[in-house]
């Protein structure tokens, strides 16, 4: 149980947190329509999961990306992005299959993104990666590697391990049906692994995808009687409503300006594991949230440079 | 038997040639090396056998590419362009998964592509695609849609029912390793498929991935020795050597600039096809295809913008 004024105990370990899950290049394009001849693509590191481990890293946490990349260019510059931004890649596996990619083509409606699952399926939960997974506080996980096989046997061992050390087990039901085999039914699998999660951050859309269309009460109400203990559920300009099951709390967005939405959700997750493990209560790590998350609302990309996480104290007056 | 003096005869249909393989995307860094951070590439229509389908029809027969494509935006921006040369998309399968694509970070060394195989896999055999092969005079395939299911039993098919229809069976042998799933012995799959084939051409590299390190004329006998009844061994500014069983004739290159050698392969074979559907004999089909390609060669990309088959004749003096 989550009581919104307590701070989470935590074992003393020399790691906080553990990120697993996809990591991958995004192409991303200049222009806007599927079209144009020619037309040009920008390469960037990405992947949630990854992203988490690096902004938690530079809020002041010890943080460490778990995924798989090809033995290939891309797979190379992924490592090494990593590596310039100080992060320890033990445990970035190498594989013999391409590096995950994702294609966005900018579009003036939603933006269709295309999927290119590779290396990224491939984790397999070696000794190494067992061993962080024992001296971590938190675990997160995103839907992605447990879309295909044999990553997916592999989160699902580490989620009984986290649950048998004591290790927090946090979710990103980011659900999309395009990641899943079409044989497969994405949705009910995803329902049947939320039993086991302590923390799940859905957003309003998220949502959709796995219960239909719904009020935010009603939808949160859905996870917590998966058995979910706290859910956060996201609402863009709305902020976010947040359950433990006995209590329901309602929290204003803190973004004054928003400039580009990508990676406002790794951004909060960021924001409130660092003050989780930094001992600050429930209630102020969410604001710490919603601050890192209006930070980042600011600029453009999935990554942003961060300060650490005392200075949004004062400058959102949490 | 090809006779190097003698045309080839070919029924009365409708159509001169059907290409059947990998439709994808290009996407081609504009850097060097794979540390650069937002490196930009280009994204360019691709796929030997549907250029080929483009460069023939340009050349002056009638032309008809089949594949498969995602129903994404990059699978619409290869239709787009297939419909802008004017061709004939109604071979082009839309299937639910991503478009093919292939990534290329230039080098200073040889550049390794990361491929990225998705709908160009799903082709099947239709109707549709059984109606065009019967009604052509020349199929032609690549490696490519042998090396994974379920195209490969669509091509196995249209082999089949090619030689039983007297129809030219035509295989461009540009076997490469990271194609294959790494649990199946392609150079093995590749040699059982020879005996079914009339024209093949490899490049010394090809010749070398199937049948390892030899001179030319050997590699050219162990094509023969297969069953294939006229091979022609590309030698790059060496010209070409060409085999019937009974006869060797070693072609000169007509090249005398070199700017960009993509897609001369592709340009030999059109050059070729054009010419012996034309009624030229093999022995100027084989000058039209060197015509073609030294043309080609002096231009950047794939495909270029070829004048009709007649103006090489004065310009390459055939």
């Amino acid at each position: 149980m989550f009581e919104f004024e307590h701070t989470v105990e935590f074992k003393e370990t020399d790691l906080d947190l553990l990120t697993v899950g996809e990591l991958l290049v995004d192409m991303i394009s200049d222009d806007y329509g599927d079209s144009i001849e020619n037309g040009t693509y920008r390469r960037y590191f990405g992947g949630s999961p990854a992203n988490i481990a690096m902004n938690t890293k530079r809020l002041g946490i010890r943080a460490l990306a778990a995924s798989a990349v090809g033995t290939d260019g891309l797979g190379q510059f992924l490592v090494e992005q990593l590596s310039r931004a100080d992060m320890d890649t033990s445990c970035i596996q190498l594989v013999d299959e391409a590096t995950s990619l994702v294609v966005v083509t900018k579009s003036r409606s939603t933006p269709i993104p295309v999927f290119y699952r590779g290396a990224d399926c491939r984790l397999t939960y070696t000794e190494e990666l067992r061993a962080a997974l024992l001296r971590t506080k938190i675990v997160h996980f995103s839907s992605w590697p447990l879309s295909r096989q044999p990553v997916r046997s592999a989160v699902e061992q580490m989620i009984r391990d986290a649950r048998q050390h004591g290790v927090l087990v946090c979710f990103d039901p980011n659900y999309h049906p395009a990641l899943w085999d079409t044989r497969e039914d994405g949705v009910k699998y995803i329902q049947s692994i939320l039993p086991l999660v302590d923390i799940a951050k859905p957003s309003e859309d998220d949502a959709e995808r796995l219960f239909g269309k719904d009020t935010p009460e009603n939808q949160l109400q859905k996870f917590l009687d998966l058995g979910v203990k706290l859910v956060i559920l996201t609402l863009g300009k709305d902020g976010a409503l947040v359950s433990n099951g006995r209590e329901t709390v309602k929290l204003d967005t803190l973004a004054a300006q928003v400039t580009d939405t990508t990676g406002a959700g790794d951004a909060f997750w960021s924001g409130f594991y660092t003050a989780l493990v930094k001992g600050y209560t429930v209630r102020t790590a969410l604001q710490f949230g919603l601050a890192v998350s209006a930070y980042k609302l600011q600029y453009t990309g999935a990554v942003v440079e961060l300060p650490a996480l005392e200075i949004f104290k004062a400058k959102y007056q949490i």
